[in-house]
């Protein structure tokens, strides 16, 4: 079984953690993941993929499970010096560890390696368990229309800031008027985006960010045609869960697309043209028949993702509701 | 009191403390160090100024006394997670609070700064006391004609590597035929070097190696001529004490540019048309007569720089010196 997964950070690592051992019974099974750039972020030269690395180190052993991103057993001295020189931006959180990360991938992207090859050439060492590919090789960044908050300069005013700034900095406190993957327009998927997705027999969306993780992926020109277009059950599970994101400010980025807070409303704004089977928490139960009633297959399961049993066990989940499309 | 002094790492910095320290009673004086700049290394993508940081890290406090170069208290993750991702090269010991350092300057010279722009803004934050200036803005790289040693591919052919592969990663322990400031021909002093020498009182050669750290300097085209023209003291301490470094593998590149391992040969080399006055360590008082006797006024003072005040001791010398050739 071919299992393709679209994929952002926290969410969707820990989906996949899931997943893998959900599927560890099941001969000649694959995972191919495609991972969000777009809130890749150039700092101090250096070139970094939180989404990517983070579904990596999670995968590979390397992740600090507390917090979610970034290595384990991880130091912030560098960090630290450049503090001292007066080197910015503070506000995003840069280890030792993964420093080395970002300089291994920067050297081979000026080398002139593709992000493709650069990112499998990192998952050699994490062997990761699955295949994991950038959804493009192109530069696409996510920047989020802003209302400067005051006390800082030109408050009141609107400003696109990039992503991290918005998330990390400005912990998505300020309102966000519209998400932009710029760039995306332009951008091809890369090597091996579209072939995986024309040969999956299932493809799964995790609980990631509908907007800035998933909606991203889907933003690179022929992604979500092709995924329509496989033919195989398409499965999401809900990142909202009572009404609130189970992690992260998902709330704040669907208000800007004009999207509601529930995990119907994220469901309907996928569309039943692209998703098949949609899971949702079981204090979501109420929302089944809304779902259903917009031509999309919907069960109420718990979703929290706890523990890694409990992230198996909604990757089961997800597999039965897709079997149960397919039928 | 304007003193100029031409300094390359461990050797130059510690008798630069010295020069401080000894100069602290004399109102009005003020120092500008020309740095050697040819053995600035690439790694990793960032641009690597050994000799400068020794001297900046030394006399603004950060610098591991032990070791004599690199920062105190430091430790190497980020070096160890590149050996993780099979990333080299392994040999060079590049510290955690060292790589902000790099990063910075990395990043300055990316955006356009030249160097003694960069040099002067890295010294903003380490206050040396010192006005230090690369000797050039411009790249110069030493490079070292080798003999491949036996156990490596090519063993016995001729190889031309950068100074530091020669010197950390071989050890010196490898036969040296030449040394190149290979770019030196074509570049340009930094701003302020020429300026700095016209207009010294005195200028010093702290007993740093005549080969790759002060002959280098004087192969950027014009500091010879400025120095030899400037009409001032210029006076030299020997690196070389009882037939052997003090510090470091100076004989090694000694041997190179053929010139024998030895106080008075070292003077020969720089040269009556250089240099006024000489000092020798106490246990090469017999040479005394041989570097007079090339026109250099010489004398035998002790040279161990064991600590600050011992290399306090050796600058006041060398001022004394100065001002005996001037009287």
């Amino acid at each position: 079984m071919r299992i393709v997964v679209l994929a952002g950070g926290i969410g969707g690592a820990r989906f996949l953690r899931g997943l893998k051992r959900a599927v560890t019974d099941i001969d000649g099974t694959d995972i191919t993941v495609i991972g969000n750039t777009g809130d890749d972020i150039h700092l101090f030269g250096l070139k970094v993929c939180p989404d990517l690395d983070t579904v990596m180190y999670t995968l590979g052993g390397g992740i600090d499970e507390e917090r979610g991103w970034g290595r384990t057993d991880e130091t912030f001295r560098v960090k630290e010096e450049l503090a001292a020189y007066g080197a910015g931006p503070g506000w995003f959180g840069l280890g030792d560890r993964d420093f080395a990360t970002h300089i291994v991938r920067t050297q081979m992207l000026a080398a002139g390696y593709p992000l493709s090859a650069v990112t499998e050439a990192l998952c050699d060492r994490w062997q990761p368990g699955v295949r994991l590919l950038p959804m493009s090789d192109d530069r696409i960044e996510t920047h989020v229309a802003i209302t400067v908050p005051d006390g800082e300069e030109g408050a009141g005013e609107r400003r696109a800031v990039h992503f991290q700034e918005f998330w990390v900095r400005l912990r998505a406190a300020v309102p966000a008027h519209a998400v932009v993957p710029v760039g995306a327009d332009q951008a091809k998927p890369a090597p091996g985006v579209l072939e995986a997705i024309a040969a999956a027999d299932v493809i799964l969306f995790p609980p990631s960010n509908p907007v800035v993780s998933i909606g991203t992926i889907l933003a690179v020109p022929g992604v979500r045609e092709a995924i329509a277009e496989a033919g195989v059950p398409v499965v999401g599970l809900s990142p909202i869960v009572g009404g609130a994101p189970v992690r992260g400010m998902a709330d704040k980025v669907l208000a800007a697309v004009g999207v509601e807070s529930s995990a119907a409303a994220v469901a309907e704004h996928y569309g039943s043209g692209l998703l098949d089977g949609w899971l949702v928490d079981t204090a979501d139960a109420d929302a089944v028949d809304r779902v259903e009633q917009a031509g999309i297959r919907c069960r109420a399961v718990p979703l929290m993702m706890s523990d890694p049993d409990a992230a198996a066990e909604m990757a089961r989940r997800a597999l039965a509701l897709a079997e149960e499309v397919r039928a």
